[in-house]
């Protein structure tokens, strides 16, 4: 323990140092989802190589059909039989558009005063370049204390995760015997609330649709078709609106397929973190609960699928008036996924869903931008039990054992094609902005998920 | 009888004058709409003033709270009890934007070559600057080769239209007793097709509306909010889609009080029109009439109520996916009204049919941008008899006597106010691109318009 200790003293000691390579790394805009910073990503995973070589690690960047991944090995102490830990982490980030909502530019990190003291704003500054940080500043200290690392650890950070890691599960099944581990690490997850930590033992999958509907050839002038002429904006209102009946329930065919309920277990714990619902929707203007009827507002978080619109468009959205009968009208889709359920026979049941509403002279297309199964990890394994442990002794407090709303598919990979579990550890807040301007990770934040990587480590020594 | 045809020889021999004097009345931009064109809307009513005093009238611009209005009057002949006729038209156009997509200069008129020979393009080339050229050549030609009119005539040329004539009502009722005729003739309504002169007898009326829905107060992430936070796009969608019943019956309450069936005579005339629906729809893509089922095309679009999404958006609407819950969603909707329906209740119909639908932390502001009561004309009078005897005359087959399916909220107010009927005769065709990009009037049409109206005036002569 007195290792973890000095590791600890000397992590403390580097801050300075480790906000200079976060900010190096920060200034690179390796925005995955435009093709103009394609040699931006690319220089971002050089530049990962040249972090994880420096602290002993075997790196390479590797190629995929899109950005190319970073692998790195360390083989942890000689002559003892130490757990593998695959560490996962991403260095691409979301674009930063729009620009003008920045109040300082997103690729110039920049130190700001919040509420917890220093918070740096950027994109990427938690998701997840500060999160890799986090624990590549755990092992940098390890490698400076001890020359080495405890166990045994393999890297992978990849550049495409912000567009849905369209090249990951080729390069898995293609490395599949070189990565599968005891355990995969994940930091891009957050904490309870600043002061308390947590574990993320499920996450819900997602299926991203768009739905384009095409009617008249041309817009129609209202007067002369009204009554006559299809208008698919009545129309897409009208497929929208069936999508939930009066007591929130989805109604695409077969979406309940899969969902399970939750055990009393489970909820006995839920009901055991205290949630304040009314101050979560007060908070954001709101005093109605949402979504099905009869259920907590973490059941429905964590626990039960949605269907939210997430964007809808058509015909004049101007100033005042006019009277048009639009040729087109559009809405983006998204359901998060539960349980055992099966993204492409939502997939399906989307396309059915339209379909079967759609009058024979009106087309539609139904594009899928994501798809992703939903998520439980085991929580009865060493790792967990290691990790509580040492965010316990980090934060002073034990970690929310908690459910996630949103969908990191990568996990659910490891499990597929690696069958290597994960266990998800995360420093990130609820107001940090993510994949929204003025994104910001507080500095507290990243030193005590810092600290609590190096105290993991230590845990985990054979 | 010969009289008429003097004059219409000389109405032809003016052809060049005619265009002439048209293409200045088009170069000046009178657009009510814009703040910045406020000084040219008053030039072009002093211009209409010169042209009117050139031609006998004692004339005037006229103010209003708004844009002016210019009167004009004409005794016609001394000591004959001839009728008085009320001429109404527009010089207001509506906004040329967006200007990238004219293929010439909005406000330089061009002449193109088009099926039936010349055409002019520009800003209000028929809407109202070409259809008020038809009567003021035509009593120009009475004037050249009589030196009077054969009828009396006050002109009535305003510079509101296009933004919903929102000082003229209050004009009427200041000037009732000067403005006050045996009818009002109206040049804004379109032929047939390009053989058929055409008589319009109804005109529908409309509400225009706009639902601004408001629920969180920031967008959301739907992974953190999801299931638990309303979404106002859903809900939107929810609203919008149970404006139809399966039947495509409006469920805004109260929406039918006061709509009317189709007389048989009405109806048995309409269906001689050999209206062919199929091609109607099939010049626009589409093949399966929507609105209420078991009605004909033309009883849907004439003498059926509608209720249309003129537009609709919110939330993320760019490439690719967002996975945002969106604070606001917004909608344009109009109500093509008929029969005795009225205006000021389906204003409060539209907003009980939201309030209903609304959960109570979420808000709906609903702003009406339009309302004007639907209008019927008399038919059985001396006035739409000596219509159809000239456009028979001047297009060698008799007039179509049709519905529309816009509106034209002053040919209520000439009944309402002042207790005069309307003769709608017009010269437009359905392609003329009416507050589009390209605006065009077919030369020829604007020459048969204008010796129809002097046959017209021949007609009435007492």
């Amino acid at each position: 323990m007195n290792r973890t200790e000095d590791v600890l003293q000397a992590l403390d000691a580097a801050e300075a140092e480790m906000r200079r390579r976060y900010f190096d790394f920060l200034r690179m805009p390796s925005v995955s989802a435009q093709p103009d910073h394609a040699a931006d990503c690319r220089r971002t995973a050089e530049w990962l190589v040249g972090e994880l070589r420096e602290i002993g690690f075997e790196a390479a960047v590797r190629e995929t059909a899109g950005h190319p991944v970073v692998v790195a090995k360390h083989a942890g102490p000689a002559g003892i039989d130490a757990p593998h830990l695959l560490y996962y982490g991403h260095y691409d980030v979301q674009p930063a558009e729009p620009f003008e909502l920045w109040t300082s530019p997103p690729f110039e990190p920049t130190v700001v005063e919040g509420p917890h003291g220093d918070r740096v704003v950027a994109r990427g500054a938690v998701d997840d370049k500060g999160q890799v940080m986090t624990w590549l500043s755990a092992m940098r200290a390890w490698h400076q204390v001890t020359g080495g690392l405890p166990v045994r650890v393999t890297a992978l950070i990849e550049g495409e995760e912000e567009v849905g890691s369209p090249s990951l599960d080729a390069f898995l099944r293609d490395n599949a015997a070189e990565l599968s581990a005891d355990i995969a690490v994940v930091s891009d997850t957050n904490q309870w609330d600043f002061a308390t930590p947590a574990i993320t033992t499920r996450l819900r999958g997602m299926v991203y649709a768009q739905i384009d509907l095409r009617a008249a050839s041309r817009d129609l002038h209202s007067g002369m078709y009204g009554g006559a002429a299809r208008n698919p904006l009545n129309l897409l209102a009208r497929i929208l609106g069936d999508l939930h009946d009066d007591d929130g329930r989805i109604q695409i065919p077969g979406f309940y397929d899969g969902v399970t309920p939750v055990s009393n277990a489970q909820a006995a714990q839920w009901a055991a973190l205290g949630f304040d619902e009314a101050r979560y929707l007060g908070d954001v203007g709101l005093s109605v609960p949402a979504g099905e009827r009869g259920l907590g507002a973490l059941e429905r978080i964590w626990a039960r699928p949605t269907c939210d619109v997430n964007g809808m468009w058509g015909g004049y959205t101007g100033e005042g008036s006019k009277t048009v009968i639009a040729g087109e009208a559009h809405a983006k889709l998204s359901c998060r996924l539960v349980g055992q359920q099966d993204p492409a026979k939502i997939e399906e049941g989307i396309r059915q869903f339209v379909r079967e509403r759609l009058p024979k002279d009106c087309s539609a297309e139904v594009r899928i931008f994501a798809s992703a199964a939903p998520v439980e990890v085991p929580v009865e394994n060493r790792f967990i039990a290691a990790a509580q442990a040492v965010l316990q002794d980090e934060y002073g407090v034990a970690p929310a054992m908690i459910g996630g709303g949103g969908s990191i598919p990568v996990v659910e990979s490891f499990k597929r094609i690696l069958n290597t579990d994960a266990l998800l550890m995360g420093f990130g807040l609820d107001d940090d902005q993510v994949h929204s301007p003025n994104e910001k990770f507080d500095w507290r934040c990243l030193t005590r998920g810092a600290r609590s990587h190096a105290r993991l480590l230590g845990k985990l020594a054979g």
